[in-house]
């Protein structure tokens, strides 16, 4: 017998008609690639959301046919989720930090059929369009007299001329809720990259529960600044997330850095940040070098890679929380948070960021376990680290065009994460299995020794890598950037571990470097160091 | 082309085995009908709904029979909404405040097969159960030890001996998220009560969404108090988003009296309760009129019937918000909540208070709208007041046994209010449609005149009702029940109607009675007093 109840799929579009009705009025703020800041509202994002949908269907587009786009976060991308999903295509966010011709084997993997781009990457687009020959229709995300003459591009339209014609309203169609609505690719460090295609049904799930209030804890009250780019599996949800609270969005364009950052936070008093911890640390470098605070920002949402209780400390210390986030491409992203359960309510400062500084634990809908290399499900007592798998509504089943491919262990993903449970339901990260470092039989944690590195006053950024080892397999090496104007040694960084984890877990060198290599997705490039180094010699 | 992403079915037994896993060690606290208070874990919440599951299975109970409950709010009756419902089965929520009569036919057109009740129902089951022929299992919700003998009901056993046999462990079906999982019928003041049959998408949704900051705001940090009775729209949800937040929950058991709710509010650090007006009337008071505070409470949310803006004032006073939500029996029950947006943020107190005495603004998921007696839509202006309809995917589509009934518009579901909507989404309820007072072509709000009522210092209680009238066809009279100690004259009230209201919106006459009668979910039974006063003079 079925319950009686009316029968909605879960759409996008429902979720833009939403806030154009509801809250009409709330804000949509963008830093332009100009510098200049563009503001409307919910209203016009819908008016021109549903001609984009138009303009689409006037190009012939067949259902689920992918767009992609290559931009940063502003207004005509966030018009680009709606309208694109919302009339049953499918939007492809490119990362304009891939290198070309990784750019191009994507294009190519998805097929996309219309190519939208902000101007600033018109390079990049020129150096690949001829290699893109199922792009039929290029778009510039711009004024129609902002597009440069001669540009070499077929046919190429500015996005303005293109949606200008066409009529703003529009009835979205009434799709399967389980129809592909986005497509996202994994940079995986090997291999080619791999596309992860979400429904309409696992995005509104995620933006739903991600918003819940131990989560990204969205509410129209407040203002959002989704510094995450949108061509980072979906701005996490935030695009999503944002309308269906209501909520004022301030878009930060290409002006990533400290100061812009910040200013712009003051400017919009944005309450809700959320990036990855290489964008916090310019910020809270600009803040603390110039004895600034912020006035409206409670809390920030980082994630991407493991957060060092160090800038969870700062970021507490001037009055803002922190949501600790895991999630990747695979898991739409979110798939645990560190929050606080009513059990930490008594803990002093310190225990509370221990609690943060973990990965967290699961939101609603997400199950979590990890297990050993025979696949059995290992304790939740905090110390016992093993693969991490994962399944949920908002879980990814098979990659694109590889649906005869087996990518679940008896339905769960597994993350190719090491990590521990506590009793409480706290996952922490160890590693990434690739980067554990395996010495005599035991395992060490990259992640926990350059957390503590991060805590010491002469630490920029550091990185902890396996080096082969005759006696015991390998060993540490510590890979350090140190803060400008300090130089600190090794003896000095390998003393400042004493007391902090096992003697046997002390890196056995460090060595000083000028920059680590940073992928396109904001992670350091371990690979790469574990390469330069290899033969870095050790005391044996 | 569908996405790749993992499908798992929305059900209900997903929320008790995530609170399980996620949050095993946060508690559930009950105040039981024997006084004392009874706490275990949602780990043991889900053992014992497990062998609640199994001993439904050992009866032989087909997939979507119907499991009828007499209960107050307790943790054996949260154990029947997982235990029934999660095995595949329908929970079904009886009203002990009906009479007799109505009690019998809802179980009789429910067909419901097993009847679990309070002790304290006792009375009331041995005078209705030989009219309830569909029955075949009678479970007093007690020990085996607690069980009276010779009841006359028979084959009556205790819940506790029933489940004990039974296995902890259970594989909980994959059922069909659309499957009915729960029924409530309503009491109408006309005709037979209606069923309203949920499914577990239904109720899931409606959980989470409800779930939000700017809705109920369920955190694993705080506990709630759901006052609202498990047997009034399925405790609005609470009992199935506490677990999805992993927040303590703090079931009242009956004894929802101002002191025994306030003295549980404090013994258990509760930081939002729900409930109904009358409910927080006598809390209100017993506060009040001790000089106590509240050292936990952070928000309440009210529902039910329209909340007088002197309680808002009195909450917020007080250091507790309020959440003002609006729904029926037929949306699960959320569809609205008065709760701020970010225009709000400079209004002053007063201001503030008149936005939350409106019944809010659509929470995602709803849409409504108001329309004229033609079915045209009127505008969102805050003056137009037409028959509000809904539609979401926790409104009812049809009434259970009644498929064959048209009950939607075009999809919208015809609330039976009267309601106005203004530029920022809020709608306020000016009527049920039923209770209008047409005065000479114009409309008068019987809720509007209460409200003013209600706050005037000598009233504990107000009705408004329309009376038959030679020249203006019908015209207001107000009913009040004075407070304790205090004489007041119609003359006196009518006077403080001045300035707040048209003079001819007034009404033309004040009558004082001992009490108004309250129906068996909370209401004002206005017909009641239409009928008893509708010879009452009036000046012409």
């Amino acid at each position: 017998m079925l319950g009686l109840m009316q029968d909605h799929p879960l759409l996008i579009s429902d979720l833009i008609e939403f806030a154009a009705r509801h809250h009409a009025k709330q804000e949509i703020v963008s830093r332009r690639i100009e510098g200049d800041l563009h503001r409307y509202t919910y209203r016009d994002a819908a008016i021109r959301s549903r001609r984009l949908a138009h303009a689409l269907d006037a190009l012939g587009l067949a259902q689920s046919a992918r767009v992609a786009t290559l931009a940063w976060n502003g207004y005509r991308h966030f018009e680009l989720y709606y309208g694109v999903s919302g009339s049953g295509r499918v939007v492809h966010t490119l990362n304009p930090r891939l290198p070309p011709d990784q750019l191009v084997w994507i294009v190519n993997d998805a097929e996309d059929e219309v190519f939208c781009f902000d101007l600033s990457f018109l390079p990049l687009v020129k150096a690949v369009a001829a290699k893109c020959p199922t792009v039929k229709h290029w778009v510039a995300l711009c004024e129609a007299d902002a597009l440069p003459a001669d540009t070499g591009i077929p046919g190429l339209v500015s996005y303005e001329a293109w949606i200008a014609p066409h009529s703003g309203e529009y009835a979205w169609p009434r799709l399967d809720e389980r129809a592909a609505a986005a497509l996202c690719y994994t940079s995986g460090t090997t291999g080619n990259p791999k596309g992860v295609l979400y429904s309409h049904r696992s995005t509104l799930l995620h933006a739903i529960t991600a918003s819940l209030p131990d989560g990204q804890a969205l509410t129209s009250l407040g203002a959002v600044l989704p510094v995450v780019p949108m061509f980072h599996v979906n701005g996490w949800g935030l695009p999503y997330g944002a309308p269906l609270a209501g909520m004022k969005i301030v878009f930060p364009g290409p002006a990533l850095d400290g100061k812009s950052v910040y200013e712009l936070i003051e400017a919009e008093q944005v309450t809700m940040a959320a990036g990855v911890p290489t964008v916090w640390l310019a910020l809270l470098n600009h803040v603390q070098g110039n004895g600034l605070r912020f006035s409206s920002l409670r809390r920030t949402m980082i994630g991407g890679s493991a957060v060092p209780p160090s800038m969870i400390r700062a970021f507490r210390a001037m009055g803002v929380d922190v949501l600790h986030g895991w999630g990747m491409t695979e898991t739409s992203p979110l798939g645990t948070g560190s929050s606080f359960k009513s059990i930490h309510a008594g803990l002093d400062e310190e225990a509370k960021i221990a609690v943060l500084a973990k990965q967290g634990r699961a939101i609603f809908g997400v199950d979590m376990k990890v297990v050993d290399p025979e696949g059995r499900e290992l304790p939740w007592d905090g110390r016992s680290a093993g693969d991490l798998l994962v399944r949920g509504p908002w879980v990814v089943s098979n990659y694109f065009r590889r649906a005869h491919e087996t990518l679940l262990q008896d339905g769960w993903f597994p993350t190719g994460d090491v990590a521990t449970i506590d009793e409480d339901g706290f996952m922490q990260i160890t590693d990434r299995s690739k980067d554990v470092i395996k010495s005599g039989g035991e395992w060490i944690s990259s992640i926990d020794i350059e957390n503590i590195a991060m805590g010491h006053p002469a630490v920029a950024m550091a990185a902890c890598i396996a080096v082969p080892h005759p006696k015991w397999d390998e060993r540490p090496l510590l890979v350090v950037v140190p803060k400008p104007g300090t130089t600190p040694t090794a003896a000095e960084l390998r003393a400042f571990y004493d007391g902090k984890v096992a003697k046997w877990q002390i890196p056995d060198d460090v060595v000083f470097v000028e920059a680590i290599p940073i992928g396109a997705t904001g992670k350091m490039q371990k690979s790469i160091l574990r390469e330069r180094f290899r033969d870095h010699p050790l005391p044996t």
